[in-house]
């Protein structure tokens, strides 16, 4: 949730380690710097807050000033993001393997985890002239509108899916599915199939096929994508591929499923 | 800096905004997952004030509770820590080229930045039954113990390499070099060769090599380095590769010494 929209359930003044995080959630991936007035606004904090804060945040290193006086997110901050653990311990076990599957399709790879009604990309590998996407480490993404958030989404408790289902869904393209009853339908798909597929949902021209990664007792503890231009060969022919990879990394994981012989996809 | 030692330097009561990042800090590599009062215990916060901050830090997103009931980094945090320009920018351009020497070497790869003594490592490639290192993304060690931060040590300005030099330099085996004026040549001989090696620096029978990345205005903005077991083969045999690697990635970054005929080492 952002400070507005936990201000908005609650009176009362914003308490002090609110203000904190209203201050650094002013940064996204279109406002990677920004000017101590910028800050002041974004947050709705007055300018002699703002200016006492970000001094405060700055001396412990969670934001950092920019050669041309402009603020950023601080290295310190990347550090404490390393230490998330369901992301970083998936990270760590299918890095190889997405590096094997990206070189083998030359496709762009990634690996999403659920957080809230969202994706978060927690790994993702860019083909050299690949399809021109808009993943990243760290992208975050509504599960209706992704590949892996469609896989993610589909094995989700039913009592969650519903949730999300009667939630505002944004849409990004006219090809966006938005309407919850023909999303039930392609969710009824996907577990069906194991298989998550968007075409232009967020991108015009990209195509995109998700399966789930399940993790120690066989749970599902992320999905990996990949992504290539609509024009280009069907991505079903990517499927083996992303398959084997995403059952190399659910063995990874020790994932019972992903054990010796294949029975159940992985 | 830590809140301790911001607290050392000051004296007052801790601010709120210091409270909730005295709450963060108290998560590490060896404390991924904490109870309360394990937090309220690392944290020097009492018991209630520590239940009220993880509240409104949870609620955000910056900290999750895992299902044991414990509290860990949250999926917020690692997006957050996506938006930090210097190791983003530099860890986008250079993963594939990271990735091509891991497979090319089968040595462990690592790129770093600068961050106050310490460098922080912004990318860091496994190789697969390779030498078993510390090396993580988002790990952090001191300049004079890595062959990375011998580099940056080494090219850094005279007033930040003595600030550097005496101060207290921890020694993590009887080979970690400590003794400021033997580190002062070993840096001379870095900026000589462009090349910076420790050998048992952190950890025992692993020998690290570490060369300069370069940005658009020439600076030194990071350093590539390979890390291979002390018994195989000589670490300089791998110098052309990481080499390569280091002007690959530079002359991505724009840096004008990388672009067509070397004449300066990249």
């Amino acid at each position: 949730m952002t400070i507005s929209q936990i201000r908005s359930a609650r009176s009362g003044p914003m308490t002090a380690a609110q203000r904190a995080l209203a201050i650094l959630e002013c940064f996204d991936q279109d406002h990677l710097l920004l000017t101590l007035s910028e800050i002041s606004r974004r947050s709705t904090l007055s300018l002699s807050t703002t200016h006492r804060l970000v001094g405060e945040l700055r001396e412990w290193g969670a934001l950092e000033r920019v050669p041309d006086g402009r603020y950023a997110i601080g290295m310190r901050i990347l550090e404490l993001g390393s230490l998330e653990p369901q992301g970083m311990r998936l990270r760590e076990v299918a890095l190889p393997f997405l590096g094997d599957l990206q070189a083998a399709t030359n496709a762009n790879v990634h690996l999403s985890v659920r957080d809230g009604h969202d994706v978060v990309y927690v790994e993702s590998l860019h083909a050299r002239g690949g399809a021109d996407v808009l993943s990243r480490l760290g992208g975050r993404w509504p599960l209706h509108a992704t590949a892996t958030g469609l896989v993610l989404l589909a094995f989700a408790p039913h009592e969650f899916r519903e949730e999300v289902l009667s939630s505002p869904l944004k849409q990004f393209t006219p090809r966006t599915v938005t309407c919850p009853d023909r999303l039930r339908h392609v969710l009824a798909d996907v577990r069906r199939t194991g298989v998550g597929m968007v075409e232009d949902s967020i991108t015009p021209n990209c195509v995109s096929v998700g399966v789930p990664v399940r993790g120690p007792r066989d749970q599902i503890v992320g999905a990996v994508a990949v992504t290539v231009p609509a024009t280009k060969s069907s991505p079903h022919a990517l499927l083996p591929a992303l398959s084997a990879t995403a059952r190399a990394i659910s063995r990874g994981l020790g994932a019972p499923s992903a054990k010796g012989r294949p029975n159940t996809a992985a």
